[in-house]
């Protein structure tokens, strides 16, 4: 199932593609692809009668692609929640954009990946591609509203026509959650709230053992010139430095010298600096660096290196940062700072097959890709990051798989119930009073259910409460309040039902609350 | 920019085109579809050099899309939150299927419409489809699972080739709100439930004056019958009446005998039903009528419009119900009762162009659908309701605008500020205390921003607090709290902070509350 790339089959880049991955630096062995069988299969089918197609159809998803359960979408909610609250708490707007873009916006953005565009078939009209991130929709958007200063958020499927490995969360449609600062500001400050961030969410959806990897464009390119690269490779190389992350230096080293056409002395003097690794204190050396000094790009990355730890300082979370010369992020249009959240540690190390370790946020600074919409060329700098979000609910899915709690698909507070036959008017119209003071509640469609069954409803979906009417209650004017855990039954005058059930979901509310 | 519809050109379609709207019965006129010219000037662009092609590249989203603002953003959160909380109410679970389904799933489920769907490119692979509504990969997902029994709610975006008509809310890709109940039960109750929750979003949503209008399917079956219509007839004829809505009886006929080769005496006779409306006294008129009384499906589908009245009533909502013989909707898929939601008077009479009236919600039974995807056919029936979410996004829109009501689109409860010069690192310290402490909280990206723009930053979004620290807090340990409203200042001990703000929100919360 797996495609070849350069370097070896360990090098598979890891599930999470944020916008601002690298794209892989080789062409990739399309010829190989299993959906090219598939094709084929395609084409036969289409070639048959109508009637044996029907029985030929295949009940499934597109590849790559797969539907949320309730109960995934109730795990994708609390993530989303999680997510959207951070955003908010740093005062984000939210924006959306259509799935699709005129595929010239997405023309030139991706360089190698673009070939895993998916495009609309031309039908007349325009010509047609998914997105294939939130960033160039972005671009394009501030080009064209002409806005050049905004905070927004922005949470959307995407799509790659990459090989899917759906267990590790990758998939071919799959949510990205970005926040991006778009404005000329001081240095620095907008790029640390980017780091805050994935330092706030990732704590609140209690992933255990993250690291966040930080470098920067110039200090990359100032080494590559420190080291004799000259500027033609300079983003060859840093594609190939970029898989440091899973590969040996040897192997790395190799593909500069055999395939990218650098001298070994060269690629040597890199492998000194991109292996390096640390804190403020590795910035301070740099700084001191003789090479490096002479490299204008450099001064300023390293300058503001310094500048970007000063404030993570501030922020409390430089603990949980590293400053890593081997993170490069391929995609060209990064000009800054770049970075990448990482996952140190299965999440599960009870099941037999844990989730692998690997990325699940990346972002970095882009000043250029906002000019390339605009007619004049006028820039706005923008940073950002986004959240991989497919990756962290195959996580999230597995905790809860494992930890054996029960997820609740619904929020139902009541069940309208009756112990005997013919009340289903009387169901109805209890209901719908409680519908419209707001009680979330469900009753059996059915004209004459029997009250174990009910019950059994209630137990199986989680109701907390079943409010019960039968010829007794209906008489003396009230209805039986049952807690279902505690089978306890009391009688409530009709005219105070609602109440006494909101009083008593706000208790249980606080109880939960206290035990937490 | 029209385009030519069978009857005239007051007959196209309302903006609302839920999942369980009628197909046009006859082929558009694809030939003068303005995309067409647009498809030439792609086509001619594509020959150019690059560089020309970069200078005549258009900033713009797709035809027939859009990109929310912050604000339309806000609105649509508003209408959302609304929508959502409704559906939970009633137990809802929520599922989400992919953007794009294999082009054989959508195959031979929407008729003429079919022309509309948009398919993506073959780039190897499978053949894929845009999908064109909810219901459709609603009933794959449940023959798929084999789930028989579900409650289920869906928002999400679907795509339709159609003729846009932005301003009347009108999309190629726009959102659709579902809620649907699949399962054997005793008859009625379920779709009973669905018209409520229409009647529960459009009170809540504060749409003056709605009406929904009920009809079924076999009671126009019957009726055709009784009139002499022959079976093969049938379709197309309940395509004809479904006119009846935005056209005049006479046309109606005309295409009826002229265009659909019907007998004037059938026409005639058909007549004379499609025009009556009510509720259960013409119910129970029609269940005397001799001719229908002798059609088993009519004395059904008049039967259970009885049982739903009934249940109307005890849902105190008979009275914004409208049993109405002319609604039709043309869907193949519909077996049952059918409903539509409409508004019977401009929102916002204030404009000189208010949004003109129609079609908000529709949906229906459709006890086949599944069945058509199961191996075994195995059916599982089903009934659901579609918000038409854009058309009351446009209204929303409108309202708001005429409302003057100033829309925030951050949450943002306080700004962190400063006085004086270099205590970028003091501010940078306490947002990131009042983040970490789940307070709202922005601050200017400057180094040495002035109080003057820092405050007016506070008015112009809206955000009630500023915390401003100076030298003289810093030397008190307070910060000096500032209601943006009233100006008042107080300085508060920094280990009060949080609580103090807390304190604040809450109780403008509460006044908030008591005012409304």
């Amino acid at each position: 199932m797996s495609w070849l790339r350069p370097l070896a089959a360990g090098l598979r880049r890891g599930p999470f593609r944020g916008p601002r991955l690298a794209p892989p630096c080789a062409p990739r062995a399309f010829a190989a692809h299993p959906q090219d069988q598939l094709a084929e299969g395609v084409q036969t089918k289409e070639q048959l009668g109508t009637d044996e197609r029907k029985k030929n159809f295949v009940l499934k998803t597109p590849k790559g692609t797969r539907d949320y359960s309730p109960k995934q979408m109730a795990i994708r909610e609390r993530v989303f929640n999680t997510i959207v609250s951070c955003f908010k708490r740093h005062g984000a707007q939210a924006i959306d954009t259509p799935v699709f873009e005129l595929k010239e916006t997405l023309t030139g953005k991706y360089g190698e990946d673009s070939k895993l565009i998916y495009d609309l078939k031309d039908q007349g009209g325009e010509l047609l591609s998914l997105r294939y991130d939130l960033t160039v929709p972005f671009a394009r958007y501030l080009a064209m509203t002409k806005i050049t200063n905004i905070k927004r958020y922005h949470i959307a499927k995407v799509y790659r026509r990459d090989n899917p490995a759906m267990t590790r969360g990758r998939y071919r449609e799959f949510y990205q959650c970005d926040f991006d600062i778009a404005g000329q500001f001081d240095p620095m400050i907008p790029d640390a709230e980017c780091l805050k961030i994935v330092h706030e969410i990732l704590s609140a959806l209690q992933l255990r053992g993250f690291l966040i990897k930080v470098n920067d464009r110039r200090i990359l390119n100032g080494v590559f010139a420190a080291c004799g690269v000259p500027d033609s490779l300079f983003h060859s190389t840093c594609c190939t430095v970029d898989k440091l992350n899973k590969a040996t230096w040897e192997d790395v080293r190799s593909e500069m010298v055999g395939e990218k056409g650098l001298s070994p002395e060269a690629a040597d003097r890199i492998g000194e600096y991109v292996r390096l690794q640390g804190g403020l204190g590795l910035i301070e050396q740099l700084l001191q660096d003789p090479k490096l000094a002479q490299n204008k790009l450099a001064r300023e990355g390293l300058g503001d290196m310094k500048l970007l730890f000063e404030y993570l300082t501030l922020f409390g979370i430089v603990e949980k940062v590293c400053f890593d010369l081997s993170l490069a992020r391929g995609l060209d249009y990064y000009t800054g700072v770049i970075y990448e959240a990482i996952l140190l540690q299965p999440q599960n190390a009870h099941k037999e097959e844990p989730v692998s370790v690997g990325s699940v946020a990346g972002g970095g600074r882009y000043d250029g890709l906002v000019g390339m919409f605009d007619p004049k060329g006028r820039k706005v700098p923008c940073v950002g990051v986004s959240i991989g979000i497919e990756r962290i609910f195959s996580i999230m899915e597995q905790v809860v798989e494992a930890s054996e709690e029960k997820i609740r698909t619904t929020e139902t507070q009541v069940l309208v119930a009756s112990p005997q036959k013919n009340f289903l008017n009387v169901r109805l119209k209890l209901i719908s009073e409680l519908w419209d003071s707001g009680i979330k509640a469900e009753m059996l469609y059915r004209k004459n259910p029997k009250l174990l069954n009910q019950l059994q409803y209630c137990e199986d979906t989680g109701i907390p409460l079943a409010a019960i009417v039968g010829e007794q209650e209906l008489k003396d004017g009230v209805v039986k309040l049952r807690v279902v855990a505690t089978r306890e039954e009391v009688n409530i005058p009709r005219e105070t039902l609602v109440k006494e059930i909101r009083r008593r979901l706000e208790s249980s509310r606080a109880l939960l609350c206290t035990a937490a």
